[in-house]
């Protein structure tokens, strides 16, 4: 047995998502789980660090999977495996881990980062991975304010697109960058995990403090109460892509 | 009268090219006088630098136009033009300019990109700007080699698609760039100026060059014959891109 980590690239733009769908193909892991298994010669299982919605890239997503045994060349079987997947998809790194590395249950803090397009002009070459906002005017002090509010231990529940989440939905934000650039506004969110649909609500909720909608001064409340009504709206998931799970 | 110098920026995938055609709509030109003379209230010629073929993208294409009168709030003519602009075609600046100025008459030089991707690892966020030559192994130094031989005044009629050409074949190189990087190779020409398609020709011999097809030394003979069938092949638009035209 062997234990493989890699790292994965996409642009999510045409595909359901993350994870293996039973009556879809068009997945992110069902890709990767039909190269590798058609590379090794049986089905071959892939864990994610964790699902991204349709329609959310990612520069540095982390997976594993195991082996009957040890791969002999290793930069071969990278070269390979990206020969057969899609354009959109890549693995950029492959290295033999601990057998009891787990993408998931290792994870120890995730960084996403969710683009704004604020210019009038259009970012032509990446317009594809924001999420155009130019009919809006928005304070990035504000944002940055709300921001402060957030980062911490709490319990993110009115932040969560699942209602019936019986697990834990308290979260640690590490940290909540917010970049302004010649186009518009990057806020980049490092946890050590996020709840359904989490970074884009989190995402929606900034762009209305931004936009006078929700006070900065509102933000502990909406925490406090643990209804998603509360919160703001699901910004869409173009403008979102994982950027480093770390270990 | 008042004369206009617009910067246009581009994602060429789509469109016929830079110039417009009397039976089809997607032309970059075309888009531009349709939003322009729409806003004017009438018919307004839009002059390009030069013409890009269907495919090739634009960082800082270069216009002019005419107007009857002067416009009052350019920066609100900018916003206006950009609203009404497809999201793959972008202004990026706008000025009133010397009534004699004239896109393409008063060029003096211009600077095109051509990007080879080599790397096994697809970059997916920028793969429809780059020419996949990931299943080749290019010798960069001779590729470098073979483009200083092309620096200079020359008569680059083995570089010209077209073989009816009756005005001079000969153009001033002044440099090519041969710019390695993670993913490939970015080959970087500024000229006086550039005949049809003698960007993806000069490319495509440059690429043979560096899979030793074409011998370093074969360039000078090549450049001798002015015969377009002993250059390479013309390497495929969409890994073009045109960069700045200097006035």
């Amino acid at each position: 047995m062997a234990n493989y980590r890699i790292t994965v690239r996409y642009d999510g733009t045409k595909y359901k998502g993350w994870q293996k769908l039973s009556n879809c193909n068009e997945t992110i892991q069902g890709k990767l789980i039909g190269v590798i298994s058609r590379l090794i010669g049986y089905e071959v299982d892939v864990i994610g660090s964790g699902r991204t919605d349709a329609g959310v890239h990612a520069l540095g997503q982390v997976a594993n999977f195991h082996l009957r045994e040890e791969v002999e060349d290793l930069d071969e079987f990278l070269l390979k495996i990206n020969q057969y997947l899609p354009e959109d998809i890549a693995i950029t790194n492959i290295k033999k881990v601990d057998e009891r590395f787990h993408a998931r249950y290792s994870a120890k803090s995730k960084t996403y980062r969710y683009r704004l397009h604020l210019s009038p002009i259009s970012n032509v070459f990446e317009r594809k991975y924001v999420y155009d906002c130019s009919d809006m005017s928005l304070d990035a002090d504000k944002i940055r304010q709300a921001a402060d509010k957030l980062i911490g231990t709490h319990d993110f529940k009115a932040f969560c697109a699942n209602k019936h989440m019986k697990k834990s939905t308290i979260r640690t934000i590490y940290d909540i960058g917010i970049i302004e650039n010649e186009y518009g506004i990057d806020i980049d969110y490092s946890a050590d995990g996020f709840l359904q649909n989490m970074v884009r609500i989190l995402t929606g909720t900034l762009i209305e403090v931004g936009n006078n909608k929700i006070a900065v001064n509102d933000i502990d409340q909406i925490l406090d109460k643990c209804n998603r009504e509360n919160a703001g709206f699901t910004a869409p998931p173009q403008g979102l892509c994982l950027i480093e799970v770390k270990y």
